[in-house]
């Protein structure tokens, strides 16, 4: 069994970004510009947005963090977002979800200039990564393919299970793994609360994405020897023990799974680091121009 | 083994939107309008085209042809998607591919506006099918859906395998029977040309939809009994014996498959007279400003 390191690779990303950047600014380039929309006081939001600011300055990026109070009206939000959308300067931004109840998310992704949805939730980026042409990739699925690609592990013919519908993990997971070349290939199956014979279905697989979002889930007897497993999870378990008062905990029970993996990730330091790889590497792309003119 | 009639379906499915039309004008409003593009002069091209522009009549739609020759530069067709795209009096209007080399297909799907895009294949409405928002769905995987719907075949828990990735069936598909919902709440497998041990994966279909223009491709031992099968293929096979010296052969083994089947689409007179019923429902959407504003 060997433990995908997702902590460690993302350092490395983080190393090689970083590089690209100094060697822009060293040509006279501009510094690549990630601004970030938080509306309200929602502890994990704030955690989140304090790493995305943190990582654009380890990165080398200019960052700039734009925080609303909770009452911001629909009207201001979408204003303050086109303002973002015409500002020269800004290569990418994103709207840290979940938003409060009276503010549509839908309208709120769709307002954003798809050439700059470093988030890559717009419905032409989604449409995009579905048809298979050049997109920004949401976070999480660009993630784990940036796993799967350090670990060299092959996916061409292979069986991935994909457990979670959602529009931000399982269904871009399932776009990206069918798609033609390498991390691609795969024979993808989508299951999700309502399928049936859900053990037998997962056991089948040789790789397994967890992303529904239930704590240990997926248990020793759904996973086959040798299989890969990839798991999304993050659900706070409140833990005393803890500073926090919780600790993340995966969908994968990883103590019985682990053993029986060929790879597998843990939770923290697994999907988890890679997902702000992902958004760095998006917002690079914006400011190199490199998927929209 | 009940066989699906898509034939008897879309008459059904025309006389309601030519009800639908004749009400709408009843009332005083805009009769829909559907233009149609054809480049060159490609046989099969010629009688999709014919066929739409009569569909049209026969539901009451306004349609305009409008032909260039092979050699239209990609400017003048793109001047002519933007004069299209301006056109109040036009509700939707399509493209009909394939278009010659010189011109870029992707670049000419991305000219439409999105809100007239009654192919379904821009990206916008690629992508909020694939989240489960209201969009003008591809013609072959909307039409699916709906005989799904006029036989009421339960697919909630259902196991689907998809034969076949491309952009205009097999991707719209998956991401269409995963959704919440009926037709959705599928268990969804997506085949294709690098998936090993295809005849087990197939095998354990409660619902197939065979997609890669491969004749009689699907045998009797890859279908479970009990299976439903829904067959894409359209594949011209030359028949000296026939006037028009081809016969349309689907990707299903029709004679041996069908004895196992609960239900099963033939070909021709299955899944390809739906297509146009699509297009028409499409056409309607837009002409009632259903999907955008």
């Amino acid at each position: 069994m060997e433990l995908i390191d997702g902590k460690a690779i993302s350092e490395q990303v983080k190393k090689e970004i970083a590089q690209e950047v100094a060697q822009i600014i060293a040509k006279g380039g501009k510094q690549p510009h990630l601004a970030v929309i938080i509306v309200g006081h929602d502890g994990g939001s704030e955690t989140y947005v304090a790493h995305k600011v943190k990582s654009c300055e380890q990165v080398g990026f200019k960052s700039t963090r734009i925080a609303f109070e909770e009452d911001i009206t629909e009207e201001q939000l979408l204003s303050e977002i086109h303002k973002l959308n015409e500002d020269p300067d800004v290569d990418g931004f994103i709207v840290q979800l979940p938003l409060p109840k009276h503010l549509d998310e839908q309208k709120v992704i769709e307002a954003i200039d798809y050439r700059k949805d470093v988030d890559g939730f717009h419905p032409i980026n989604v449409g995009r990564t579905n048809i298979g042409l050049p997109s920004f990739v949401s976070a999480t699925p660009a993630g784990i393919l940036e796993l799967l690609k350090r670990y060299q592990i092959e996916t061409d013919g292979k069986k991935v299970v994909i457990i979670g519908r959602s529009n931000i993990v399982g269904k871009p997971m399932a776009s990206l793994l069918i798609q033609k070349g390498y991390p691609g290939n795969a024979t993808v199956t989508i299951c999700h609360s309502h399928t049936k014979n859900l053990k037998e279905v997962v056991r089948e697989a040789d790789i397994i994405i967890a992303a529904m979002g239930s704590p240990k889930f997926v248990t020793a007897d759904m996973v086959k020897d040798g299989a890969t497993v990839i798991d999304v999870g993050t659900t706070r378990v409140p833990d005393p023990s803890r500073k926090s008062g919780f600790r993340l905990t995966g969908d994968v029970d990883f103590e019985n799974v682990a053993p029986k993996c060929a790879y597998i990730t843990p939770v923290p330091g697994g999907v988890g680091p890679m997902t702000i790889c992902s958004l760095l590497k998006n917002t690079l792309l914006a400011g190199k121009k490199a998927i929209y003119k």
